[in-house]
């Protein structure tokens, strides 16, 4: 068993892992359990096979209504599926806790990771609030980012940071402070969610940002359902960005000062020496 | 065939996707290409099944040793492998290019994702330098700092920005302001290669400046090996970092001001009324 003390205002925890806690939450003859499961980008391929099991072997899936579609054809017969609409987290992480607490295996499926503005967080608050003791496991998948930029070429190959326009849950001046900071520090950029609901005002203030403190021929590469049905890439500059169609499911990646375009891809060089 | 045209420094260039260049590549009669493979956080549990057909299917395997052995096991009889040491990046990518330009399905495997300080930048430099006219897939991948947010809770489901400690190919002046603006506008930080070549220096100083912006006893989330053997997760604090063994294949977490433990994992709060 690993566990691990920790420190925290001044209390002794104990952290214990998702083994530890299955073997806890098994031992009653209970197989309630969740897990949290990032489907990746979309299509099966780039499905982990450990996804893959946790969905095939669910009672129950819980998921906002577009992304369960998109694992439909891998859920099992007879499994409960309970899809909602956007916006309605905690109470899909609440259904979730109820169901595991009666012993069914549920799952709760987010797209890309569900550790990157996805539902792991929420389940584990709400898990620990309603003092369910079920094992939470969270199941890690390929990132919109990450989708994105595998399409764009290398972009985010050397440090960059990833920022989300929504301001649903985070106050806009938070947002506008990481993006300045982000932006003078070269930073390659990530921006998700550049349209939440339909507004366009969070993307064109971040653009005046950018465009204080990085050159306007930066390429930036903007990508639509990446690795999924409806896909669309393209690559233009920081300047010409706004002229491109972007919407809700558009990732948005900002290159550094060493951002170029190799061949058509979009490529972060290094520093290696290709000489060598 | 998607094309997008874009502007850099006044010159109009033409963006193509790997279905034309597949497409372009083929069109010889040739199957010289190159796949540039996120095998993820190493076991086979969480290597996609795209990425695993990539393997499964090359004449030819590059990588470092040490990933490579990690796949070994898929990797058909009769390919071949070249398997190298640390540091010899550019020269492991113009092996692969040469191969690939003697009509040979090559597959250059990383760890975690390509596009993450992985092959993918590299790869397409050379193969754009030595104008071989062979396609180059990038296959996204489950990074390290995703594996290890999974194994800690949710410490990364807001803004976080992700920082190598490494100065081999970054000057150190540069991590160090990104470290600054990061801390200071309140990123949960992932920090990459803590102890580059045995030096903790960088790790020394990177704490130091972290100190100056976040609460010492802010969670930070600690973890070796995530998902594959001898895997080891701490949670601890800001403060109390240093205290724990760090390595190479060590991945830091730094929550943010709203990252808290709960029941013994790390969440970042995003600001959801859970009463609601």
């Amino acid at each position: 068993m690993r566990t691990s003390s920790l420190t925290d205002r001044g209390k002794k925890l104990k952290t214990t892992t998702e083994k530890d806690q299955a073997k806890r939450g098994n031992s009653g003859g209970s197989r309630g359990r969740i897990s949290v499961v990032g489907i990746g980008p979309g299509s099966l391929e780039h499905l982990t096979p450990k996804a893959r099991s946790e969905i095939e072997n669910a009672d129950v899936v819980v998921g906002y209504g577009t992304y369960v579609k998109l694992i439909q054809s891998i859920i099992k017969s007879g499994a409960e599926v309970v899809s909602g609409t956007m916006g309605r987290e905690v109470e899909r992480a609440k259904i979730a806790v109820s169901k595991a607490k009666e012993n069914r295996r549920v799952v709760m499926v987010s797209s890309g990771d569900p550790g990157v503005y996805g539902m792991a967080g929420i389940v584990l608050e709400v898990a620990a609030m309603e003092k369910a003791d079920v094992p939470v496991e969270i199941v890690p998948g390929v990132t919109a980012a990450k989708a994105a930029a595998s399409k764009l070429g290398a972009p985010l190959v050397s440090d960059f940071a990833v920022i989300s326009l929504s301001d649903l849950l985070t106050p806009w001046e938070k947002i506008e402070r990481r993006l300045e900071a982000a932006a003078s520090s070269d930073f390659a950029i990530v921006l998700y969610n550049p349209q939440s609901q339909g507004r366009i005002e969070p993307l064109a203030k971040a653009y005046e940002i950018l465009l204080k403190h990085i050159r306007p021929e930066t390429p930036v590469g903007i990508v639509k359902q990446a690795l999924r049905e409806g896909e669309g890439v393209t690559i233009t500059t920081l300047k010409e960005m706004l002229t491109v169609e972007i919407d809700m499911v558009t990732t948005i990646i900002v290159g550094n000062s060493a951002t170029k375009v190799v061949n058509g891809r979009m490529v972060t060089a290094r520093g290696y020496d290709l000489l060598s």
